[in-house]
């Protein structure tokens, strides 16, 4: 870490470089020589992530107050509660989509992964990742022992300086380490996830639709049941709302295209708790469980899934057949064409990785000498594993231990030193120490990207007023659930709403919450055009 | 073939299934016991290719007369004249695709190649390709020595027979079989093709935009020239419309994400011939090359590249940086990021292989006798490979040459059977023996498709009265390229127009014609959004 070192301690004298003024005449060689006025300049926050947390934050923050630079391994902010829509074709995926570049005011942006943060040099080395055809395809690397998948090519490092820092950088999808989920189930997180999706499915009804199988290409109508059978497993709203979403586009659209091949269609919900949407209260849930039953939506619950792999044969290795194995039916494996996993999120990698590491807290310029450093590491939540947080989102670290100190000249630290300066983390990643149980949803997410913000803005000098600034507060803002055939649920915390009035509100709710103009206004019109002419099923 | 074989005498005696009323139930094993009353059913009319020749025609043909199969490797058609509009982002992706399936009345469809064509059995066998993620990366399979590319794993194969059939699978890029164009450049034909190059011109501005790059990472403001340097090949009205949709989005929308770059980007256009547009008069012309002039857009006539290759090093592996070779430059290459080739046409590999293949002719019940066969093979143009056919469309044949004949029981052919009964070529693969320079446009293809299907709409008995119908005759409609910057160039039989008015006839003239009512609305939706919203540059 060379020359993060170099790097860094440039930075901490007078060194700070825009990424905005004048980012291509520099290299290596003449970067220690450009030297700014360190009054005119404005503090530089660097934001890590562009989801719900990341992207709200880059979004709120003051722009005339502070520097803000975007590192987010994907270019865009996706408006996750209309990803199922994407997937069967209501929605085109692009206006779910919000570009990172398109913020007003001039935002930096990096694409590419964090790779390690050095708190007590203010540096994040970042891993370039722009080559990639699409963002999508990296946005879910193959979490292996708290390391980031290394399958794809290491794009070049560069550093990147900040004043402040707000970790935003999500969490991943929970498998449990079940077997085959990785390799052969789709996540419903991004919009590379949702075009997977949406063409797995098509592509099944083609597949089952081919005539005049001959000899070993034969297709049963046992194996068109098993394709054509849709498993999502985890009875959350993502669950439940992309069962429904599938439910209307193969009866409303793919039906009239391939009436034999109804007969065949499955959708079964799998889910290990005894109930499925747990967040709604009793009425609401079994007004969903009805409305399911109605729609011939299988729901399976205390299920537990052990195994999923591809079929023996043609069947796993042209056709792509899945075969799922549960607790609860020993060796009868239960085949489908389409897996979709959403059972709960997991600790991002890199938030692994930073909670295990000891650094030394950076510390005034009247304390220089690196002997004099205290060491710490973050604290972390035992149970999920994300950051922890004081109720105004600053990372809380734990001190040396008395024993590891035992010999050295490091000086205890005082209470205040009980926080790492300069740095935040919002969203899933962060944990806050008095409100442990705050769900990892995007409600909570944008709130405190939205609470931070207006802290940050409001800040003097780059402190945050905690004696007068309120701390975070979560207000709940109610669940949602689409339930298919123009029916929804809606759980407010004083209200609740069933049917087709909350219907309107789940898509008024949604569309006013879409964050472009230009998205507020693509959304009807695709809800229209789908409505009028159909869902878009070109299989591209 | 023994299954072909088969299948072909079943259903030159009573046997037709109808893919659309019970193809599930059947299998080989109960295929030979299904009946159906010959008087019942309507002549199937199998239709090979979706472009513009096989999906005008599939769209036209009568389906209370006929049973309509297209067979095709992609889904959709593709509304070729807005897709330079969707490699820009200007055009959603979607709104340029008609899936075959949402034709009206029931349209049969097998998505798959055609492998192989029995013209004496009325048989084809087609190879299925629904497994692809999406059609378009098997659309474009590198032809080599006349074959089919091999590389993406075989698809399941199965027979299909037909009534009357119609060749419309049109023709493959040219290359000259100049080295390294098929890995390198990028095609702009289908919709595949403009999602990669909309990706890469994204991404090309994003790895240039990276800041601090350090040691062997480093990009020099000659890398990034190299790699903002787009050459278009081919000064056709495709390379000349991608080049100015793509000034647009540059000069438009990437120049304010990205200020510090828009002085390393050049878009270059290389012909062999001296001069560009040549299906424009010269004032027409003139105009052009100034248009272009203004906005900086290169034009390099006769210039000849002999070849295509990655740059060495990080810059070729990491940046993906191409050098291309002229013969005016010698061995002083040209350094590129993306080459977008549209040099003009090739046969279609199928087109080659059915015409090296002789076969039996197909004759009446009465003359069963396998020996009294006429043997024949396809007449082709010599100069283009295309299949000749009369002005009916039907297929020319060329009978035993009496060499051959000599010593075989095989009895010279009468002058009507020098046309192949029930085979019809529309499109890019047929040349008109009377018509030979006819252009291989959308214009001609669609024409020619309109024209055969009220043939056969009006025909007796599956028999087209050529005595009443007239012959095809091309009308042609004009030309249109769009320039930039508002402005187009339009030259019609009688008439010419320049600058905004033919801007506005320009999209018109492709709204009215793009196909579906979906389509008609969503184009000047987006054609809005882009104007007061930008482009969607989204990278996915």
């Amino acid at each position: 870490m060379a020359s993060i070192t170099r790097f860094a301690r440039a930075s901490s004298s007078s060194l700070q470089v825009s990424t905005r003024s004048a980012p291509l005449a520099l290299t290596a060689r003449n970067f220690s020589t450009v030297k700014f006025n360190n009054n005119d300049r404005k503090e530089r926050v660097v934001i890590l992530g562009s989801g719900w947390a990341g992207y709200s934050f880059a979004k709120d923050l003051d722009p005339e107050k502070y520097e803000r630079i975007v590192i987010s391994p994907r270019s865009y902010f996706v408006f996750t509660p209309l990803l199922a829509s994407t997937a069967v074709g209501t929605l085109e995926f692009r206006t779910v989509l919000e570009p990172i570049r398109r913020l007003d005011h001039g935002i930096g942006f990096h694409q590419g992964w964090a790779q390690d943060i050095d708190f007590a040099n203010k540096t994040i080395r970042v891993e370039a990742n722009a080559n990639a055809d699409s963002a999508s395809k990296a946005v879910v690397p193959i979490a292996q022992g708290g390391q980031l998948n290394q399958t794809t090519a290491r794009g070049a490092t560069f550093d990147v300086t900040y004043d402040k820092l707000v970790i935003a950088c999500g969490a991943y999808s929970q498998t449990f380490g079940i077997e085959g989920v990785r390799e052969h189930a789709n996540f419903l997180r991004d919009v590379g996830d949702a075009r997977r999706i949406r063409l797995r499915i098509l592509s099944l009804f083609e597949q089952c639709a081919y005539p005049y199988p001959m000899g070993s290409d034969t297709l049963t109508d046992e194996d068109r049941a098993n394709l054509l059978h849709f498993a999502i497993v985890g009875g959350g709203p993502t669950g439940i709302e992309f069962s429904a979403e599938l439910h209307d586009l193969i009866h409303d659209d793919l039906a009239k295209m391939y009436p034999d091949l109804l007969k065949f269609v499955k959708i079964t919900v799998y889910d290990v708790s005894p109930k499925v949407l747990p967040m709604f209260d009793q009425a609401l849930s079994k007004y969903a469980m009805d409305a399911f039953k109605r729609q011939h939506i299988e729901i399976r619950t205390q299920h537990n899934i052990e195994r999923v792999r591809l079929a023996d044969g043609k069947l796993g290795s042209e056709h792509g057949e899945l075969k799922l194995k549960f607790k609860q039916y020993g060796d009868k494996e239960v085949g489908a064409g389409l897996v979709v996993w959403s059972t709960g999120l997991m600790a991002n990698p890199l938030i692994k990785q930073l909670a295990a590491k000891e650094f030394a807290i950076p510390i005034s310029p009247e304390d220089r000498a690196e002997a004099r450093r205290p060491k710490a590491k973050l604290a972390t939540d035992a149970r999920t594993g994300g950051i922890l947080v004081d109720e105004h989102l600053r990372v809380r670290i734990e001190t040396q231990t008395a024993e590891a100190a035992k010999g050295s000249e490091i000086v205890p630290t005082s209470a205040s030193n009980s926080l790492l300066r300069d740095v935040f983390v919002i969203g899933d990643a962060a944990v806050i120490e008095s409100q442990r149980t705050l769900p990892k949803t995007a409600q909570v997410a944008a709130q405190q990207a939205i609470h931070l913000a207006k802290a940050l803005n409001k800040a003097n000098e780059g402190v945050i007023d905690v004696k007068n600034a309120p701390g975070f507060k979560f207000r709940n803002w109610g669940v949602m659930t689409y339930l298919g055939s123009w029916k929804a649920i809606h759980q407010g915390p004083r209200d609740e709403l069933r049917g087709w009035a909350a219907w309107v509100l789940w898509r008024s709710a949604y569309l006013a919450k879409s964050m472009s103009l230009r998205n507020k206004f693509l959304v009807p019109v695709y809800w229209l055009v789908s409505w009028v002419f159909g869902r878009g099923i070109s299989r591209f």
